[in-house]
């Protein structure tokens, strides 16, 4: 059987915290790379993440924190990328080792901007990593409630299905099921296309369509996101099938009716009336969705699939036509 | 063109309400049959409802009360029944006129008892009413929204395409948009289950499951509800591909994650712990989906499919067997 080997978490997010949390109770030690020296100082002292999921306690013992990328890359096996999608490409600029031989771990939900490729996407296209070695983390998970020992389903996607199961067998406990896929390009899709329609749902909020609606939308955001990936992901003449699976439907399901997705409040504020600029202030944050929507429409401008609710939150967002207007359109468009 | 001619509602709750009230703007006139004498006096005396909807005006003039179904029956051509599933066999006792030439249209989302037959399946079994003359209405649609003109689509189901169309017409308007299909049965089948998985989301709710198992809970709801219609709905050597629509899966996220919904909250006291007659009596109201679940498990004892989450809640509800022993094991059957 594979065998994963050292295991590094790249990023200090919360859903990085919590997947460290959830790895180094399998393997008892981590490495951990993080930008900043006085971040990882803290964690130190106060034996728990300074910013994210601060309840969540670490034996300090069990990891080696580093801020050097090249340190970490150098000294373990498996790497697992936990940043924001915007700002991966910036980390991987100070790589000099190489990586090609890693087995690589995305559980970022996002697409890196200007390539507009999903992360395995430019693993494999900028550092030479074989789809073999590629793998990523799905599946509906607020990382606050991993972080609680609240039952949570992730999926494990590689092409090498040996990998996916050891993978999956490392993140395996009472409170994590898990189960593997080989559809790693589909499971990153959904979830950058999820950001997307949560940021649609909260427009809709704001603007005071009901719970009637709402569920329309998600079900036709459903719809859209299958007819995406049978072009992307699905081999000739085969009906793409994975949709209604949780790596899928649950991640949007989660994100799509959750009040604490920053890409729902994002949207309600849009559809409030608040400019992107206002909003993005008040919040104190970007929404990924935010990032995601330019991608896929831009991606989508080669596929020509019938989007009409990316095209709605991209309008919206980048084209400053008035949310009321394009979501009225919208609504003629569903079924 | 097909014409529905006079309409009359058969019920008086919230649902049979609001769609009194979108089909009277449409018609300015219809007929009513209410079971209590003392609820029509006092509609006419409040111009509304008394007891549902209580905010929606009508114009009494455009409404012929009655509460004998008879009469009712005679001088009407379609007639809309949205009266409880377990109260209909007791009203259509009472039935002397024919009704086989009717246009019957069914609003109701439960299963007939003892008989365990969806309703269009009762008329036609027992009443002799032709398919081409069974419709019935799907969609997610809270009342109250209806009733707020919040932008709601509803399905509307029919063998004979030109009716379900002529039927549509009279439901259109600026905040209801209609679509017809020929999948009664499965229209009718997904708002039973739909009650089911809202019980189940209930359960889980109470028990300190979280959000992340929720979406996992729901995408199997929606899983196991196609393995059924799969069954009993699609023809031969076909994939049955309507679970996605807006009736089936919209109508399941309504109830699933609405907090108002009597089967959830029926659900969430169930899992913290009240019998099924205590939570009963606090809610001063039988949940729909209590009766649904078993006969849904009678009628799949017949069919066979492989039903998880059906045969969880039947356990919890009808065998006595604990909430937590009884989830713990569907949460292993999960994907």
């Amino acid at each position: 059987m594979f065998d994963c080997g050292k295991i590094a978490i790249i990023g200090g997010g919360s859903w990085a915290t919590a997947i460290a949390k959830i790895v180094v109770a399998h393997t008892h030690h981590i490495g951990w790379y993080m930008r900043r020296n006085d971040r990882i100082e803290d964690f130190k002292n106060l034996q728990h993440n300074p910013a994210y999921l601060t309840g969540v306690h670490f034996n300090i013992n069990e990891i080696f924190f580093s801020s050097d990328l090249n340190e970490i890359v150098q000294n373990y096996d498996t790497l697992v990328f936990v940043t924001p999608s915007p700002y991966l490409k910036n980390h991987l600029n100070k790589l000099r080792a190489r990586i090609s031989d890693k087995f690589i771990v995305t559980a970022i939900k996002g697409i890196v901007p200007d390539e507009n490729l999903v992360c395995s996407e430019y693993f494999h296209q900028v550092y030479d990593v074989p789809y073999a070695n590629l793998a990523c983390i799905g599946g509906p998970s607020h990382a606050e409630e991993v972080a609680l020992d609240r039952l949570t389903y992730l999926t494990i996607g590689c092409a090498d299905t040996a990998k996916a199961q050891a993978f999956a067998e490392v993140l395996k406990s009472n409170s994590i099921k898990t189960k593997t896929s080989s559809d790693v390009l589909g499971i990153e899709y959904g979830s950058v296309l999820k950001n997307v329609y949560a940021i649609a749902a909260g427009i809709c909020s704001g603007l005071k369509y009901g719970d009637n609606f709402q569920a329309v939308l998600i079900s036709n955001a459903l719809q859209e996101m299958n007819r995406f990936l049978q072009v992307v992901c699905a081999a000739e003449d085969q009906e793409y099938s994975f949709t209604v699976d949780s790596a899928y439907m649950g991640d949007l399901l989660v994100t799509g009716y959750s009040h604490f997705s920053r890409n729902r409040t994002f949207g309600t504020m849009i559809g409030k009336g608040y400019s992107v600029k206002s909003a993005q202030i008040e919040m104190e944050m970007i929404a990924e969705g935010y990032f995601g929507t330019k991608c896929m429409t831009e991606i989508n401008r080669r596929m020509h699939v019938n989007m009409p609710i990316l095209d709605a939150v991209h309008n919206i967002l980048y084209e400053r036509i008035a949310p009321q207007v394009e979501i009225k359109l919208l609504t003629d468009s569903f079924r």
